[in-house]
């Protein structure tokens, strides 16, 4: 089995993970966080970061052709972005969603994800260990069918 | 009367269409069909295709200023966008609302389009050709005021 | 390949159609309009106007036993009847819906059509043109499947 | 450190899955895999299945009075019970929702917990894998603290 | 005291204020208004507009960085970005909400924005002298603190 | 000034009145109600009623080409029917709405007249009187215009 | 039989009919109108006016204790007061709820009035007729009974 | 105890059970359905098919001068006729609504019936047994009161 | 062909029936009516009746497991338990759903029911027969394919 | 007059009052404060309390057999119970329904009530004094009727 | 400690208590009763009641001064005013709000009040007795302070 | 040019900004803040406070007659009243919509308001600076034209 490649993909705002609001996201830099798992990690990773929904859907549809699976936090546009979510709907390879805080526990309008019912499934809340978690289960996956 | 000139804006995935999903949008590339429809025309076409929200807005503003028309797919942006709603509103020519399949028999969150009510018109569910009757709608007209 | 049968079904107050409200229908005469579409095409054209729903219904039943496809206008009904969207689900042959002035730029209650998810696709918005490009997209799909 | 005790907590008709409906939980018997996961586990793991909303709330209760963390599958109650939603709110230590299949590409009444937000956080969607990454979750960040 | 810097952030089509829908927007070009307000205000005025919902997002978070206060009119994302909401609630200086024209009293989709719990407050309807006011409100809260 | 001539076109189950429910419509026959009014009155009365939805549009049609005002008990179909709604629209006379019980104190669904916007007024909930006072009042307009 | 005692409740802003805002209201006194009316009626008119909510209560608990019939509108309080429907319910003589406007024609938020389902009937959109009818149908009722 | 007469009226395209959408509504002809049961039954059948709403009131309106009761499929009007549904209540005899297919597990539209609360009750989604069951219900109940 | 075994499987205060609440459940005990109904039919009939929703669930899963075919009034989880609905989709033998009462004709909340779209079909309305209908039906069904 | 026999029955989490949460619930045992109020109390009470929502509603029943009135405090089952709504209609006992927090400040999901309209009455918020006020409310209504 | 001062302030129409509508407050004179109470209370009762909800207003805020509780009943005013919700939220001594009827139990409208969120609790439905729990609760709460 | 005068309308509650709930509306006195404004105003400045709505709109109908500007802030009944809109909509002056603290931060049933499309523009959220930038506006506005 060849070394799997994965894609990260944050959306909005991201980038001030572990600067800005340590209350909802922690003090960990994002980016040192990755930079953790892919040391660790059995796969090839790459990462992209940008606040322009259509850059995400760039790369999304770049990962549908190049990648085997992909992590997705599209942050703010998670609510609002149907564009994301064709995009989702386009590529065949799977896509887990993940978000840092719990959506679950923040403002109504925070509680609709559009993307959801395309995407493999959901981790919420568990902190940067949602990105470590995402990344198990589609390895694990990948091991089990090999 | 001079050779108008159409504006086709594209929103985003549509540059997948024909490789992508073929049960919902068909298995012909957009790119091949246009280049079919603007040699037969009339008429100058202009393509411009875009993942970014703002690059239609700027586009839409574009053809505002230079070209007779637009034909417009925003794709997923239909469904959320007032900026591109505002966009339309602000231009003064025709543009005719274009989708290749019937927004109007999928999911639920695609059957408002906030774009509706400032174009001329709008043609779904007709399959790539719904590019061409818009073409043929704006041609017609131009032909009968002049 | 044998000439087409088309039935043109209109329903309710479309008899007025460019007697009354020209700022919403125009000043050409529905009836006269298609009168020059018929002349002009290549396929047998049958139109049909009511305002009473069940003879709707009764003539698209008959539409589905006899014709090839249906161009479907029907009126206020477009925002009430199930029954007329049954009639057009129980039937197999394309029905495009046409609506003469656009829909989503009028009232909210005239935003939502029942019969859209059953029809092939929707021309709403170009005046009167609907019919002639509604009839165009029939008549060459015919030809492509020749 | 202490091994911790965890509870897996799993509401109505769970005890089918592997058995029924196999196109949305799979063929693999849920007790099964959590057997395996127990022995597995650096962690001792309690197990309980109840169809009847009290008894859940009754496990729940003393999971909070014995155990470190919850692993809660509250199947069809997740959607309609504010009773448990107050038992989990009542608790102190970690509660992680988890849902075999993607309740988001479901039913509309299923894209809505009421337990979400008196949990850390959700996972779902992943298959049965979402018992094994909750359990990791809860253990991992127990090692971090000890 | 050091002299203020403040970023005035306008988003999709208000580059066309002055040149279009003057009934909506008065036929002043805003460009040429910010240019004098820049000369007679007692502090340095940044300018920036963007049609790219991203790039406003990259702006406020530099603003964040650098300015002492923002002034954004976020146009047509007002009312459906949360991506822009979370920008404006991650930095920490005050941001004042501005639209030239009155949105109560425009469509429905425009009563709504998702920007002002962010915000410090929001100036609405009064022309393009909300824009002064913004800057007054915020140079006189300086020099009160002083 | 001549004679006016006044149509009061009935709707579904008003052939009922005075027969049946006369907790809800009184125990007094329609029909020699009005033939009282008509034999009283300084006008011509042309009364109508049906129970199907496109006759009663057909009837209001011809009014519009007929008669000088129109008094309409709509029915059932009041709540119901953008058709009629559509014809009272398209007709440039005066049509007076009526209903004998009181809408607003009955069932939900029966609030709400998609037909009252479109009229000069409604009168509702006075019994069999509100026939007679339409037609004071649209008698009396006519006397203070000539 | 005792010469009848009616009393015209009018609520917020009806001292400025005739005054202000004549494309919805008219340029007729109103006072001056129900002046005529008084003296032509077979009955005594008390008039009362009052901007304030509560002293059109009161007005109305002392109709209800004198009067033999109220005529009532309550203007803009039609549309936020239980308080004032209370006072209707609690009084037993018939209350006739009229407008001078169509108030279906208007703004969304004045289609519904909370006092309707507790007055006899409404009149709504004949201009300053509603009083002259309303009073019309409550003398007649009268002499019916007498 | 005399013989009774039971009316049998079916709304739109209910003509066309039996030969269309089998995957629906079955493949046996609802004429020779009802003619079996006519042979078996204890009792008179009448029965009546229309796609025009009025003309179902008519014969609602008749069934109530001359049965014992009306079994009552009233198709896609069932979801959208308050007409109907006042006929119904007009009439004081037993009205049994049925529906040959589960009108809960179709579209979101055909889940509210506007008949069901004037009728005695309802029997769906048993195929056309649900006219058998009706009858046999309507016949047993006259004979426990005979 | 064997004997079938059908479970009737009631839910919460319906073991009041026949006792309490006379004018909405009528006045004979339902055990009473269902053991005639036993001696009557041909087939086994097992009939279970609790308040608590998880020991519904417990008798529809071993229904499933060894039953022919379920009657199931599930009284007021009827219109909140998923967790009941659950249980009906993942059991593959027919379910009628029953009400005694006309759902339809009480209050709001009892309008919805949540199983419906996963059962066979149902009856409500017809009183007690409710149940025979739903045993005829489903016996009728086993010598139909016998 | 004898001696009235009052059942207090709880629902679920309410055995852990006292216990946790105390900034929502306060920090007395309830068991404790009921202990007390009999020893006061001239009356008999019986106190239940369950997690099971058909054991409270049981209990109910039985209540409705043998006691004078009933303290409800049906905890989370308060917003999603229409079975035990069922049960306070089908008992014809004086029903007071309390609660210890104020529900209206809490969350939205908690203002709505599904037993307050079959309940005499509703206390809630005024700490564990709801229970000795509405035993104070029950036994003077017996003292005056006696 | 000294005698305390609670204010009991009634709010529209609820001078006719005891007057009009019996079957909804009884007939007992409401003043009669609170003088009863406070003839026995150990504390000085304030009485006020208006109709004016301003007045009301100004009274609270007088409450908030001079008084050590209040005693709300605001009516009609309960449904509709966030003006007196304010005045509650402004003033620090606690309110209980009172009412008489079973608001719950009346019209959809009478469901919500906007002042309880803002109230220390609220008791509805016990007739003229929910003065006295309210007074009780407030002298108790008191007491054990002292 | 005259001086202007303008009026400050201030509806209930706003007697106590100051005094109470400083953390909303800071702590500085209303009255205080008001009396700096007008001494250095080049405008005579009317101030106006009641808790009476209707001395709101009689207020606001004497500035139509008498006022050149107004700066209202009606509070609470902000969000409630169709009366005070009305009495905005019926002068001819602009009006200037103020609040103290901002709206859209506060509760849901705040971020409405019934006024603003009727006024010339909203400032919210600036603290007592609201009252200083309407006055700066509406006097600039006068310079300009003058």
């Amino acid at each position: 089995m060849e070394r799997a490649l994965i894609y990260i993909i944050n959306g909005p705002n991201l980038n001030l993970v572990g600067q800005r609001e340590p209350e909802v996201y922690g003090r960990q830099l994002l980016t040192t966080f990755i930079e953790n798992l892919r040391q660790k990690a059995d796969a090839d990773i790459q990462l992209f970061q940008s606040n322009i929904e259509g850059e995400l859907i760039d790369t999304l549809q770049e990962a549908g052709m190049k990648a085997d699976a992909v992590i997705l936090n599209a942050g703010g546009y998670t609510h609002s972005s149907v564009a994301i979510a064709d995009a989702v709907a386009a590529i065949k390879i799977p896509v887990v969603e993940v978000h840092i805080s719990n959506i679950f526990a923040r403002e109504e309008e925070r509680h609709v994800s559009l993307l959801s019912k395309y995407c493999t499934g959901m981790i919420t809340g568990l902190g940067l260990d949602v990105y470590r978690l995402a990344l198990d289960y589609l390895l694990q996956g990948r091991k089990r069918l090999a």
